[in-house]
């Protein structure tokens, strides 16, 4: 039995969320429902803008950990903080659901502070992000514990993590480890902005390294350039072995080989929609390290979205595996 | 017109907000239902042992300025952080809602960090609350704008302030210049463990310097050390011209000369009773400062009440003006 059953990379950060009307977007140039990157001075003059606020751990990918850890899955993440009282804070709370988090830390004196990301909320639960990246930019090889990597069943990339000076390196380090381990590898690609901006290294890594691809229909989309979902389905079906595309309301359609399967969402309400596509990957990767079928799979992912958009943060409140087994999984 | 309604003075905290099982207090030592001052170590093996937490602006006389400052009050307050992270988080989230606050923070590289507070919330809503006091320990009379005291029609002390070696003297200083204003004193006695703490000084204050006093049974009762809930509002009555003492789930007694009111509570359900004396008297005080009658005053506080306790933090989330109109206020 390897040690972990899913290691993590992507951007430790901790998020500031906050409830804002449409109209603070527009006055603020916030783009509404996507992740933008800012720099240190433009974090200072929005935060300044906003309201109270209510601070949380997140990143998306260890927001995927968090849950994997929460459903009792032996489980680590590699990201990066600074020695800071937000590093502390985003330390803490992913040790305490079980997870391993031993990446070192950038040290004090450091001049880039624990990366942080502001979610603004609005009325209709959509949420419009602003990250500030920090100390999680500066991942690098040197950060990747091969023997780790050698020692889990699933290595879970953040897409997101590709905008850094050193972590494509980082990336490849990890898979290349993993493999030689006999680990699978799969991906998230975050954002369709993301996307855009490392398609081809994305596209690269797809086919020749990831086994299972997690996506939305913007991002598939893009990622293909296309604007037919069915284009980027049959394309991404050609490049991996198991596609598990989220497409919002409607729930998720897997891919696997030649099957296709459509999984209907377990959301109840929209409270807060951050989080949606890292608990989905949460409760899909729980499936597939419990040697689930991919139906199972795709409603676990769903029950688990359903979860985290019925209230505020992106981290799950209640019992994943008690919902699992309330619906019979 | 005075430039400000009410100025607070208190322990500048952010709190960490974790939900516990009952057996998780009882393994860790920790007092069900009160406050408990810590240092630094007993802070870092609490906070290792809890669960992921969520971090928002606390300190109890904080909440209560940043309640007025929500209800549109002229406020401003006082109290201590360090020049970090959480100090920032402090900063921002009670200027956010217009309170005034500027007083000025410990150096960057001081000894004491930011104060915070370890709530724990268990399934029955009450919660337990251990507090680092860091930099609010540091409050001196140095910090003490006249100015600002002799300006403003209340003054409001949160009696846990009184935990300091130079806060008596900044308390002094701050009530000589709102008196010699023309301006009026409030206090809140914060916790019973507070009051045998700090007795003598306290019924003095109050008979010497308080124009209305704050409480909830088990403070007032630890004042004037009885045991008959009666006994210790006629002690009260005689020491101070206003007593509005919380009751719990039967609401509020209200003194004032020879009248004695009483307002029923106006909570629906407790989720986290964290705050709800705080955010009484923030209702409460609103009423006095627009010259509302005793009865409204109270109903005031308790609908304010009843609000914060309905959701996690104790810092108002929905617009209190709109439910004190609704209910005809």
């Amino acid at each position: 039995m390897k040690e972990f059953q899913v290691v993590g990379i992507g951007n430790a950060l901790v998020d500031i969320l906050s409830h804002v009307e449409e109209e603070f977007l527009h006055t603020n140039g916030v783009e509404k429902g996507v992740m933008t990157l800012i720099e240190t001075e433009r974090a200072a003059e929005l935060y300044d803008r906003m309201g109270p606020a209510t601070e949380v751990s997140g990143g998306s990918g260890a927001n995927t950990i968090a849950g994997i850890a929460a459903l009792g899955g032996r489980t680590a993440y590699v990201g990066k903080v600074k020695d800071d009282q937000l590093g502390a804070i985003f330390t803490h709370d992913i040790r305490a659901l079980g997870a391993t988090y031993d990446t070192p830390r950038l040290a004090r004196d450091a001049e880039h502070e624990t990366g942080r990301c502001m979610v603004l909320v609005t009325p209709d639960g959509e949420r419009s992000m602003s990250t500030y990246l920090g100390a999680s930019e500066f991942l690098s090889p040197d950060d990747i514990d091969t023997g780790m990597m050698a020692n889990t069943e699933w290595l879970y990339l953040e897409g997101y993590r590709f905008d850094g000076p050193d972590s494509h390196e980082a990336f490849a380090r990890a898979i290349a480890a993993c493999r030689a381990g006999g680990g699978h590898v799969a991906i998230t690609l975050s954002d369709p902005f993301c996307v855009e901006r490392h398609r081809e290294a994305f596209r690269k890594l797809i086919r020749e390294d990831i086994d299972l691809l997690f996506a939305n229909e913007h991002e598939i989309l893009s990622l293909y350039q296309t604007d037919r979902l069915e284009t980027a389905l049959e394309a991404a079906r050609a490049d991996c072995r198991t596609v598990a595309c989220t497409v919002g309301p409607r729930g998720a359609i897997l891919l696997r080989g030649e099957d296709t399967l459509e999984v209907p969402t377990e959301a109840k309400s929209v409270v807060d929609a951050t989080g949606a596509g890292d608990l989905f990957a949460a409760g899909f990767l729980h499936g597939v390290v419990h040697g689930r079928d991919l139906a199972t799979c795709g409603r676990m992912g769903c029950i688990a979205a359903g979860e985290v958009i019925g209230h505020i943060g992106a981290r799950p409140e209640a019992d994943l595996a008690e919902l699992f087994h309330n619906a019979g999984l």
